[in-house]
């Protein structure tokens, strides 16, 4: 069955975004500062249709969990706009613009139903209104035997950690600390639900936590 | 100069300790799992007096912390006891017995006067009520040329880090939660006041990550 997995860059004391997160500044106060160490890499330039960059471990890594993956889930927050219902006249339509670059099915969870959204490049929106379970079925069906990604954010990676759900999970851990925001393993107990320690990638500026489910599965 | 520095145990989700720490459980609920990775290896035996072994990455990190330490600075809830002043007639005298495993000078800061403890080794406690900075211009003068060792616990290492005082500090990354209990970061701000990673040594049960103070100094 293909797997649910995700990755997602985290400061030493937790944070996955800053404070005061807006439809202006989607990251928070400082949230940037999570992600300037894949800025040079090849696989991100390549992944917003640019050429060049550094290639070294971490960009491995980054191709590592693009690799595969069939169908993306994400909570509305990381979807955007205004929370509540969605706006008729004008509604948004994310924060990548005509081509988002995931170029395969896209199921957003939100409370509030809406008609699937097909954009250039591959990429349709479908809006799940029946819970994580309801998401990741529909996502496994449209992987098409590829993996599922969940790309965040915090609040909805949270929900699936705790269902036991996650078959991969890779932490960057960017050494800097953001003093205040979004943290992954709030309300998350104290124990892993399941995932172990498979690989670390050290580099000077971030260091790549793999964690997988261990063979006795859920714990 | 000699160089303050520390080696702290912590979870994924930041904790250094588990919560209801008490003089009977001074870790907290679930903080033995912190140290587990450090109980077989031959460096933490030999530092309690025993033989024999692992000797891996681990062990290195280990033995480096603990070389070229002159004096020790700790808090009173890492010296341990109960809070408030000293008990003249039963004094508490640390958890370590007779012949505690430090055989250097311990300075702890504490709110309570009370004459130094000589015990057996080479320890001796000194009590200090002026602070931390009067705590570090003793435990330098006191460490010969040699370091000195930041004990902690996660309150004492706040105020040396906010004070822009420690030359290095390691973290050995624990992967797992606790969800709950004593956090190294809190109330630390937005950045690691003018400490640099310099090295990760990665291990399956445990990364190890080293800051230590840039040339240019405090942030």
């Amino acid at each position: 069955m293909s797997k649910l997995r995700f990755r997602i860059s985290m400061s030493l004391d937790g944070f996955t975004a800053g404070p005061n997160q807006s439809v202006d500044n989607p990251l928070g106060i400082g949230g940037m500062r999570l992600h300037e160490w894949a800025f040079p890499l090849s696989a991100f330039r390549k992944m917003h249709g640019l050429e060049g960059g550094e290639v070294n471990e971490s960009n491995t890594v980054i191709e590592e969990s693009l690799a595969k993956i069939g169908a993306t889930i994400m909570g509305r927050n990381m979807f955007g706009g205004h929370p509540g219902p969605w706006d008729a006249r004008e509604p948004w339509n994310g924060w990548w613009g005509k081509n988002p670059p995931f170029h395969h099915p896209v199921f957003v969870l939100t409370h509030h139903a809406r008609p699937p959204l097909e954009l250039e490049g591959g990429t349709t929106f479908t809006f799940v209104t029946e819970g994580i379970e309801a998401a990741l079925e529909q996502a496994r069906r449209a992987a098409g035997g590829k993996d599922v990604s969940l790309g965040g954010g915090a609040n909805t990676a949270q929900q699936y950690l705790l269902a036991g759900l996650v078959d991969e999970m890779e932490i960057s851990l960017v050494p800097i600390l953001l003093g205040d925001g979004e943290h992954l393993f709030n309300h998350i107990g104290d124990n892993l639900h399941g995932l172990k320690i498979v690989r670390t990638v050290a580099t000077p500026n971030v260091i790549h936590i793999k964690f997988a489910r261990s063979p006795t599965g859920k714990r």
